[in-house]
């Protein structure tokens, strides 16, 4: 009865107000899963032979300067180098070939910051020189490997499982400053997903518990 | 004078159709970004190793049937020779290795089909015996390639410049049926964009017209 009480102009506008508030509620979220979805874009492709630069400065835990007389100007490199950096929980990589002593200083840096750091690399390229494995190693750094005669040939790494960075390029000198070769970065969550898994599916499958000591085929 | 007669109600009326005719439009230009935003989405990972399987009737002009005693099933090689097999206008390959009889077929079946091809791969792995590059040629694709001591190791295709085929798989069998590998396919346009670029880029600077005698350093 006090409803009724109310005169019909009010009503109308109370009505018109929630209608108001739904349709900006609606364009809210629409405008929101917009921003999001082109958030997770491939924010970049990094496309290499980078110009041979110097990205010591970058792995100083305070800004700092060098001498070295290479160029410290911004490259594909550097941004391989920062992004990798920016993990705060966890890098596992998964790569072929790592020799480059820039991207293994890089994560050095990140495991000594205490992010947890996972490697998964090939058996037969961690066992030639220049390969920063054992580095990692001695570092405390946990590294597994396949242990047939195919390669473990993937080239990606995962920051705080929420970026991919993959492509055709091994952390290799020859890679970055030779080769014509590609790096995108990915944020995708479905994409992202389906690495997280295989990492995580060849990490158990690379468990040392379960190495043989006579060669499979 | 005219409009002035016009009563109050029908003005509101109109008014009230033209807010819901234009808020009506906005909603669906947003859903329409939205959905084509999420059929750029990379739509699939494909993982490799590969069952060994049988993909020839794949490569039929019509349905037929094969009795080679392998499996037809689904794989990640089937999916991945369907999807060269869906170029209708042009196929750019831009790989480091090809020496699988199953891709380098299909890019033969493509190029029958008067897709036009295009093929980038490097000199040292050309030259190496099983490379496919030699069919390409006969069949009368152009191929070009790289003329230094450094790697032209991309392993990415672009099927009518519109979806990109890239990761860390080289044509060949043991990366299809061996390795640990990944491919992505990409639809986002940014990203397809900065390939076609690079591989246009690629396809100039190694015109043969450009080939030195003396090797480069």
């Amino acid at each position: 009865m006090l409803l009724m009480a109310v005169p019909v102009p009010v009503w109308r506008g109370l009505l018109l107000a929630l209608g108001f508030s739904l349709a900006a509620e609606g364009l809210y979220y629409l405008i929101r899963s917009l921003n999001r979805l082109c958030q997770q874009w491939p924010a970049q492709v990094l496309f290499f032979p980078a110009p041979v630069t110097c990205v010591r400065p970058l792995l100083l835990s305070s800004p700092g300067h060098c001498d070295c007389g290479l160029s410290h100007r911004e490259s594909a490199l550097s941004c391989l180098t920062r992004l990798l950096l920016s993990a705060r929980h966890s890098l596992d990589v998964c790569v072929f070939t790592i020799s480059s002593l820039e991207l293994s200083s890089t994560v050095l840096v990140a495991h000594s910051r205490g992010v947890r750091v996972r490697v998964i690399t090939d058996s037969d390229y961690m066992a030639l020189a220049g390969s920063q494995v054992g580095s990692f190693r001695r570092a405390g750094i946990e590294v597994r490997h396949d242990q047939d005669t195919n390669y473990m040939h993937h080239k990606f790494a995962l920051i705080d499982g929420l970026t991919l960075v993959t492509g055709s390029l091994n952390w290799s000198a020859q890679g970055i400053f030779g080769n014509k070769e590609n790096v995108i970065i990915i944020k995708n969550t479905d994409i992202v997903k389906a690495f997280v898994e295989e990492f995580g599916q060849l990490w158990n499958e690379y468990d040392p518990a379960k190495y043989s000591f006579s060669p499979k085929k």
